[in-house]
């Protein structure tokens, strides 16, 4: 058999992981460079889903799995020319000779890389509460997670809750009615969750530790979206500790030191962690959060070792200072110039503003930047927050809400630091956060931010959109 | 009479023109210094009114024209304590002696001041089309101009016309119907009439000189919207020089070299020109746009005389050249700025992106920056345009459509120049378009744009925003 010489021999990327992060890099390399071999471990059967799609499988508003997947493994396979290798576990990287090992239904393999990318993601969290490993207790994680709580819900409403219609009070607004379920988290998980729960009938109880939802947005934001759960008839405990999962072998009660709340299910939403034990077995170095560190180009301290999506951290916009914010765009961002990058044109890809959105039953929300005052301070800034009202439309304008815009800034400088925005579904808060996105990624200050030239007309906004007029608000008081 | 000294007296702030830009300047002088006199000279009876809210009130979807004041004059003299007169017209500047003479039902009178505002507007702009002045025919600047076109529109419903369901493909979703009208123009004011009329069961024509309408979007802006009109059966004759509105005492027909159009009623809405007839006559210069010249103070050549809202001119913050852009926005945003200055604290209010917004019937629209590529190439770019089209919000989402992105940036350093979107009413173009506009003010790369961290969850957009395909897009091919 005849071989092409060394320096003919054709490249090969690896990829351990196969979602977000991992397909972005994967496409992008094979597309730029079709000569690339392009190889994508992934331990699973699913590649390149839509995990943030779950609520709204498990609420019935999404036929099937399948229509979270944007890109099945046979369009890869096929289309793409990618070497996709589903149902396969990388067990091992060997940095020093370049090559992984894998395991899979059939036995081990090995393959050599000229570039890797560990693409591993992240992982629930399931907090030490006694009682956890109980039946009927659930974590939101996988489309299997998804699967299962999908099935759950079927039962439930179909079972002999259905003859119970006067459970609580979120059954007033369904002919039949399932109950009690429990909630652990008050992140967007637990806050998405709650919506797909009480569409169907359940009533939901939710249990946050800390003293507000949404701790990543504005005080004011979480004020907001927590009195709109009140109207929506969730229950929320705040400050509640969860000490239990009271039960035999089905969960049967969410215990706190407080109160005892009897429930037939219970999804744990406490976050996540990243997976990096493969990298740091490999002698790959995690950073300050415990997620995988990496240089802007998202390579590791091991040379054509990169890492990307939720397994790695990332640099902060404003603060410079390394973050993990494991969420979709910044793994597909960070993929596609890993991609790139192993195609022969590096490319940075930029790192995170920290922003985030999410829809709560009739509400939404976003937020972005640094709001926490602490972080802020840490790194020299002198924050002060404020929070405005306004209208969503003009005053006139036979449709409309109000959006609430909370931003913070360094005094001093007027910087603008954050933003966090909530308004009514449909009344632009999440759109609207576009505009501080730039805003807090230029460094602009709260005074030029004023007098951007935002659209304009009645049935969008007063004259004055409400991010101009929080901006006008914070520089006249600062 | 004892009198202060001189250097004790108060100093007086005197605004020709009481809307937008005369009102903000008034309220915001006043409150920052309550020691000013202000006195506001305005010919009518209306102030600070909206006038963007007009073809809402001839729609029939607000109820009164006083629901588009957002402040009264009662409110103006009493709770802001400033000097208003409406019913009187400035009819001459001294500014050698700071002196403006201000006739009314009553008279003259001579105003002495410190600091002259001329906030004096724009006045639509007839034509010199056969027959403009026939009864039928109505333009669309005042409240005065809008109350006459709610009473057309309240009389056709309820005449004979009431009698002839079947005029023309509007009416088949009505009871009712109208019937035909012509619109001159495919601008802002000719678009939102459009939908006012034909809500109202009216047969819409409407005439465009041009080769497309809203010709300051994109083309393919302006091609969408045109599709959309066509759904919803306005007839629009594109390339149509409307030479003549026949008839004899009363409007009967539109006609242009091509057609004619039988019509009972004819707006013409071909644009807008600024009064600046009295700043003139004081010696007052003009700038290239035709409208009045000012410093980004938006001081005259004149000294302590302010120019600002649609009779003034401003720089456009990507070219830097002079901009006429008669909008809501910048009027409010300069008279508050001068508001400031008068009250001792200098400050600039910055220049004009040419934002705007449109609803055209289902869709919105919404543009910035510089499109036009002959503006581009005056001051050095070398532009290049490109459209995308994108889901507008996760694909397995239930609710969703499309948004189309139009990005023309700078081919050599990928500057972003300007951006037009356009989806259905509530999929965000406008509210999305709030990242462009810091995009162009900043002067960023379309690189560093597809590179934000913009606010992504299912239920309002994919993972990429469809601003940030676009921009992923135009680096690629530029």
């Amino acid at each position: 058999m005849i071989r092409p010489p060394d320096s003919c021999s054709v490249p090969t990327f690896v990829v351990v992981g196969g979602d977000a992060a991992g397909m972005s890099a994967a496409s992008k390399a094979k597309r730029d460079d079709p000569d690339l071999d392009v190889v994508v471990f992934e331990q699973g059967e699913w590649v390149s889903y839509g995990a943030c799609g779950l609520p709204y499988y498990i609420k019935g508003e999404i036929d099937s799995l399948e229509d979270l997947v944007s890109v099945t493994p046979e369009e890869f396979r096929q289309e793409r020319d990618i070497d996709l290798r589903t149902g396969h576990e990388v067990v091992d990287i060997d940095p020093s000779k370049r090559v992984v090992t894998a395991r899979s239904d059939d036995g081990a393999v090995r393959q050599e890389y000229d570039h890797l990318l560990v693409a591993t993601g992240a992982e629930a969290i399931t907090p030490p509460i006694d009682g956890v490993d109980h039946t009927g207790v659930y974590t939101l994680g996988s489309m299997s997670d998804g699967k299962d709580l999908r099935d759950y819900v079927g039962r439930a409403r179909a079972d002999g809750n259905l003859q119970q219609p006067d459970r609580g009070p979120a059954c007033q607004f369904l002919e039949t009615c399932t109950g009690p379920v429990g909630i652990v988290g008050g992140g967007y998980i637990g806050i998405e969750m709650a919506e797909a729960l009480a569409a169907n009938g359940f009533e939901v109880h939710l249990f946050q530790r800390g003293d507000r939802i949404l701790k990543q947005f504005s005080e004011a934001t979480s004020e907001t979206v927590l009195d709109h759960l009140a109207d929506r008839d969730v229950a929320v405990y705040l400050g509640a500790e969860v000490e239990t999962l009271a039960g035999d072998d089905r969960v049967e009660a969410v215990v706190t030191d407080d109160v005892r709340v009897p429930v037939e299910m219970v999804l744990v939403g406490t976050g996540v962690r990243p997976r990096t034990a493969l990298a740091e077995d490999a002698g790959v170095q995690l950073g300050e959060t415990g997620a995988i560190a990496t240089d802007t180009y998202r390579e590791t301290n091991l040379p054509d070792v990169y890492a990307a999506g939720d397994c790695a951290e990332t640099e902060h916009v404003v603060t410079g200072e390394p973050a993990y914010v494991p969420l979709a765009l910044t793994a597909n961002r960070h993929g596609r110039a890993i991609g790139q990058t192993v195609a022969g044109e590096p490319t940075e890809g930029g790192g995170t503003a920290g922003t985030a959105a999410v829809k709560a039953f009739e509400m939404e929300a976003a937020r972005t930047g640094v709001l926490n005052h602490e972080e802020a301070r840490a790194v020299g800034f002198e924050p002060m927050t404020e929070t405005i009202e306004a209208k969503s439309r003009a005053g006139y304008y036979p449709e409309g809400g109000t959006v609430q815009v909370t931003l913070t800034v360094d005094r001093p400088s007027g910087r603008v630091l954050g933003g966090s925005l909530v308004s009514e579904y449909g009344e632009g808060a999440v759109y609207r956060s576009h505009a501080l996105v730039g805003a807090v990624t230029e460094g602009i200050t709260v005074d030029e931010l004023s007098n951007y030239d935002l659209a304009y007309a009645p049935p969008f906004n007063t004259t004055w959109d409400p991010v101009l007029t929080a901006a006008k608000v914070v520089e006249s008081e600062r």
